[in-house]
């Protein structure tokens, strides 16, 4: 299968919050946000893939700034890495200032989807290549949180999770 | 105040169909999009303006093809045309063979919104300088539209809309 | 086909604006009231064709009044001019004031429906006869903006538009 | 206070139902039907008190018939009977058959409001006066439900609920 | 068919009260509670029957306090009585004090349900055997209930009404 | 501050999956069922901490098997671990087999929230003090999980995090 880069599958999403979408604080209720990245990242999987995909796991989420009422909220979600039949995909969110114009960043997640045949099965997907640095470091570090996520799950003993074993020894 | 161009308030919003918001046929249901439309068109009227825009009417909206379920839909708003305290806003919407991946155009539709203070009265807003050619067709035809729901509205004579007179005469 | 007057298929809906379905400013969300405007039109449209009804444009929406958090607003559909397939549903947008109950007229929208068979094919549906003042003015004005859209999107020589060349002329 | 007639405060609202607003069986959810009635149930107590109205309680509500995706839904509100600073809505609801446009009575549900004051204190209300005959029946049967409430909340003495002795004795 | 007890079938959701939910007084919207009474019931019916069971009636709710935004709600469905193809379900809505967190009594609601077949008749169902003591009283209780709304829908002679006779004489 | 247990917050939730809740391929969708681990993690933040609690990240949600519409869904949230301001939320997903009644897991989910006082200030907690083997188990996993995301954060030097050295050396 003929490898893709990011950029191809990159998606980009711009909404603002509505009072009908807050908590009791005021701020974008988490739980919105949540369901908004898992659209712009499953819209994402399947740009690459031209599968369907199925959210297998959300792996880290931080919520770093909270998103007041009346914001305009981008997310942008782009392929970090490509394993057999999953994927991970990175999402950037960011808030603008309504004055300046200036972008914040606001909170990031990481979720993995498989791509699946009509049948559910798992099905092989096109390989990535990372092209700009920081797509680079997260393709690095994708391998880390995989070796992890098996080693936490039981799947994988600490041995031979080499990605890790050389950072921490 | 200081000219600005489309592309410097460009909104990008992608988002999938889920089965929620159809209609009794399986397609994107009419109001659902409607209201998908304004939440983007409202935002590039900020960037545009740096002020709170109100949504003043909604001009023209072709649904030329259906969208069906768990369709990738992408909506692209666009200044088209400025005037004193309010603002045209193009939006085009695309779709995404899951297949190919190629984009197929299933509506177009023209917002207009005003800029307004704290006390929701219209303030002056920047100028719009059109580049590309469809950015200059779309310029052009603005002032015809506006003419045109003036003379309609019954607030100008159809004598002195000069650009209208011209087409029909 | 038997005619039927306008009377035969108007649409009431009375509803509030609650907390979740306003803007950042605390008035109706624009989007939300396309939306209800797009339901109570096909619904009008569906009583006049007893067929399945799909939006195919909307063609004009003034908001020319915010509506408030909390206010009774009534939607009245109906049908202002039928074509071979298609026809025109004007909408009127009244909210009441609390203390007296007096109607004042908030916002106005004219939506263009297509009547299809099961397969999604257009077919034919029953002429409109225009009882009232206001029913036959807007039946008049319908055939101006039938030949304007016509005429904008090119599929009409501005020469044989003859509702619009008598009025710019 | 003047008395007001029961079409003074009527209130009529008409709407589809979408899929996303159906059970597992493709019928209106029966939560959204009651939220709907609540809606209608709401406009017309406070049409009647000018005053906002507070749900007391749903004293009666048969689900006779289900209400199958993509039915035209009508939900007529009207005051039965008020009391010193209460009301009881009774609310009719009705499908319309596709072909035929017959009405088809799918439920029908009672609803008690109460009138409060800018602090939530219960403030006095005017009276109604029934015109019609199944207004004055219900108007009737109003009085008997009253009491009722009362006894099985054990706040009446069944010997003092002149209206339900009368029936059981 | 084995009886079961009520504790077996028993159904707790808690949930918050966010922004969306609310009413113009920001206190939970009634029709939203009704929907989330709805939803607890119908899960405690068909834990019980092991079939699909659609509501029949609402047949009382009482609203005796109002639950304000950022609420945490609690709602518990338990199957009070059975008859042959129907069953009733008692539903208890407490609200927590944020600082102490002791429970109070905000809503009381009755529910009934009838089980049904893939073709929509109505089945069998298991009988309860009420345990505690208010299990007890809401089951005797509900007979009176069933009487009650026999005779007023006019299906029950009110002399053949045993439970309600010995109630009013 | 006094410790308290996990029970004593403990937050259970039991709902259905409807329509308009699910993805294209009929399985609740992803980003609704993020949405309610939120809630009912929320909850239980609150009541062991008595405080406003935000949420701080989404550490590890396993979509293990996909959620069926229709499906009665429950899930358990729990404190598995304090820190100084913030605590650590387990959320189990259990649903219901139809015939049988017997649970299946679906899904596990960790967050974690931060207790904050009125103007958004982190404030101390009380300590939890698990009971169960497995509320022992995933108290001392959530120290090992914390320094993985000090680590990965760039917050703590991969020699400082004592339980993960042990586990790859």
């Amino acid at each position: 299968m003929q490898a893709k880069t990011p950029s191809e599958s990159a998606t980009i999403t711009t909404d603002i919050v509505l009072p009908g979408e807050t908590n009791p604080l005021n701020n974008l209720f988490g739980g919105e946000l949540l369901a908004r990245m898992d659209r712009a990242a499953s819209i994402s999987a399947r740009r690459h893939t031209r599968r369907v995909c199925v959210t297998a796991s959300v792996n880290n989420v931080a919520f770093n700034n909270a998103i007041p009422l009346g914001s305009v909220v981008t997310l942008e979600a782009k392929v970090s890495r490509t394993f057999k039949t999953s994927l991970e995909i990175f999402i950037d969110v960011w808030i603008e200032d309504r004055e300046s114009g200036n972008r914040l960043k606001a909170n990031e997640a990481i979720y993995t989807f498989v791509a699946v045949d009509e049948r559910g099965k798992p099905v092989e997907i096109p390989p990535i290549i990372p092209e700009t640095e920081i797509e680079k470091q997260r393709f690095e570090a994708a391998l880390r949180r995989k070796q992890l996520s098996l080693v936490l799950a039981g799947k994988m003993k600490p041995d031979e999770a080499t990605e890790l074993k050389a950072l921490f020894s």
